[in-house]
């Protein structure tokens, strides 16, 4: 989606309803116009077996050549080329082995005309030899070895650096490190390195109705589902999830732990405009309630703002709300702030829709859809309490606030969960 | 790639070279022979907030209705819907205000003709109540609440068991456990699940060359690559990598190694023919080696077969050769056993080769490419020992034991790391 400028709309809190709703393309703009830049983002030394996925802070220079000799590259017979010319499986050509070189130990003396040094793949080439003859190509008769083909000077041997050189750069800052980058690094003796510090991300989840997370429903109590529920998320997008258990639904338990030390502070419940929601009037007279109600099905009563140089957002207790706002704000926040993209951590894949998909113009739609027999077709749900229509469907599509929809065969963009 | 019936080539260990080399795809046919189907993997109990990201090993059915009572879906005023019905802003009806309905808290009286009940969403509709209006077509004057629209029967009421009903099939075996599966677990009463006992993946590094990982080289001694490149492989492929340090270069000390209790066995080095390649040797001697020797390059050497139920993978020494036998074989096992799909972890994308790409008829290529301008450059590089041409590459690009190559511009299946 194309975004305007930012648009920094600091909505009143009403109790009648939004009076007016944010764009999503604005909430976005302004959520990227308060992020850091990459290379503002605090960083920690983390060490090879934990590097992986990280992202890289720093430029990685190589301080050694690797190899740092010139060493076999097959099993066979280091020896000195030109005296294997002309020699083939008709005409043996004869030396004299002289000795072993194994990797890890090199050959104390200078090779000979007319000697050869069983080698080893890895194994330092001796002094004297330019070339490995490979064991295919040879018959050994106790110390004598016959040459059975010809190898060129240098054939089978690796030099020095041939994979990195000193002062070579390695890797670069923002890079996700792969498994063979820790190889990499490990080789030129990196047993560390600077990796971007995951955003610690405070969850808290407010409601009077509700038990803590996995307890069997109680009456008119319904167990937390959206705390696991952004514990997975946050993790998923690089943050580190803290969550200290469900707050009490009053002004000064809710404040206490808006004010905890965080990177950014996800509150999911209380977020509208009723008389039990506390945190965008806690935001607005503690911090910047930047933005509060958005044009959007479901998650209009999302919020977002800051407080101490954290970002706050304030997601719907609804869990299909809750979801869906974090995946088009918080989410993108906590992926920036991780070093990663802030794109839409889904698959996408463009797909014709079985039935009619209807939307309402003027905002913008996250419909849940099931993939079956390469056909997107919508899910009828409820509404925005319904969780389990996010576990049956495949993926979502995103309808645009200037769409009224679309008509069956239409081929749309599935973002697959 | 099509996979012939599996063909268990014993391959006896040779001193010479390798006498004959097995295709990769009976290679790959002899793993999916010997690996366990999902059913019988051997699962644990993981808690809702360890849970998303690993596989599911039970159905899941609702010991609940989610929710547990009919609730307000919006903010506003629960009445009866019929005595509604006519008015409009400019001929607004009056209600009698007789109470508060909050999340968690039912309202312990019946509503009776002519009452209304403010309540927020989510909220037990009180007895007597079937609609919700919204607090947007309403106006408050003290007691009084003046109804400025009207609303059907069952508006914006949330029923019992409209997200989940007891006895339903919530989610089933073989699931990767999405964020909002955990969310759904929750709400069911499920504090822990069954979930896919990871593998545990004994990694065994041998070279008397070896420094421990990320040590700088000194003089013909190296630092070991590939434990920490296997240890963030298995982690990517759902194995909990164990790595005992690297192991002496003797009979002894790897058969020691290789007898430790595990689920799968990886060793690093000394996996080809030489004097020095003891795991081969080992492996046949104590168990079974089914396979040794591969037509493909690199990783020619490497090699499998089994170890007191262990499934055991000889990958060779070189870096790239290791990477490539992990991902080919080894990455293959550990997916399977972690309940995970077995194919390759990496997406897919077809680009045209900017030059052309030379193989040799008879073993299967992988090659390092490079992504530029939309075309897949081949990346000169010396040897299976240069794992930076890994780090370099995009990706990788697999030609078929029957082809010599491509030309350029032919349309090749990227890998993408």
């Amino acid at each position: 989606m194309t975004l305007p400028d930012p648009h920094i709309n600091t909505t009143d809190v009403r109790m009648k309803g939004f009076a007016s709703r944010t764009t999503v393309e604005t909430a976005i703009a302004w959520i990227d116009s308060v992020l850091p830049p990459l290379t503002n983002l605090q960083t920690e030394a983390v060490t090879l077996f934990e590097a992986a996925g990280r992202i890289l802070a720093e430029e990685v220079i190589s301080r050694a050549n690797v190899p740092g000799f010139n060493r076999a590259m097959m099993d066979g017979f280091a020896l000195r080329a030109e005296e294997t010319y002309g020699a083939t499986s008709y005409n043996t050509l004869p030396f004299q082995i002289v000795g072993t070189c194994l990797p890890g130990s090199p050959f104390p003396e200078t090779v000979l005309p007319g000697q050869a040094i069983r080698i080893m793949t890895g194994a330092p080439m001796p002094a004297g030899a330019d070339a490995v003859l490979p064991v295919e190509l040879t018959e050994a008769q106790g110390q004598t070895l016959l040459a059975m083909g010809e190898v060129s000077a240098g054939k089978h041997v690796g030099i020095i650096g041939e994979d990195i050189r000193t002062g070579a750069v390695v890797l670069s800052p923002g890079r996700i490190l792969r498994p063979q980058d820790v190889g990499v690094l490990s080789s030129i003796g990196c047993s560390s390195v600077k990796a971007v510090r995951q955003p610690r991300v405070r969850i808290l989840i407010t409601g009077n109705e509700l038990l803590p997370a996995g307890t069997l429903p109680d009456g008119c109590r319904i167990a937390d589902a959206n705390g696991p529920m952004l514990s997975a998320l946050v993790n998923r997008d690089g943050g580190l999830p803290e969550m200290p258990g469900i707050i009490a639904d009053d002004r000064e338990s809710l404040l206490a732990a808006m004010l905890e030390p965080a990177d950014i502070v996800l509150i999911s419940g209380g977020s509208s405009v009723g008389q039990e929601d506390h945190a965008p009037r806690l935001l607005a007279e503690h911090g910047e309630l930047a933005i509060h109600g958005i044009a959007m099905r479901p998650s209009s009563p999302a919020g977002m703002g800051r407080l101490n140089g954290k970002l706050v957002f304030l997601l719907p207790g609804n869990p299909v709300s809750c979801l869906c706002a974090y995946d088009f704000f918080a989410g993108r926040a906590v992926r920036s702030m991780a070093g990663r993209s802030r794109d839409w951590p889904y698959r996408r894949t463009p797909v014709r829709l079985s039935r009619k998909l209807v939307s309402t113009v003027g905002r913008i739609d996250y419909a849940r859809v099931r993939i079956h027999d390469d056909q997107a077709e919508p899910l009828a749900i409820g509404g925005a309490s319904v969780l389990s229509s996010t576990t049956r469907a495949d993926g979502f599509v995103i309808i645009p606030a200037d769409s009224e929809g679309y008509a069956p065969g239409t081929e749309v963009e599935v973002f697959l969960y």
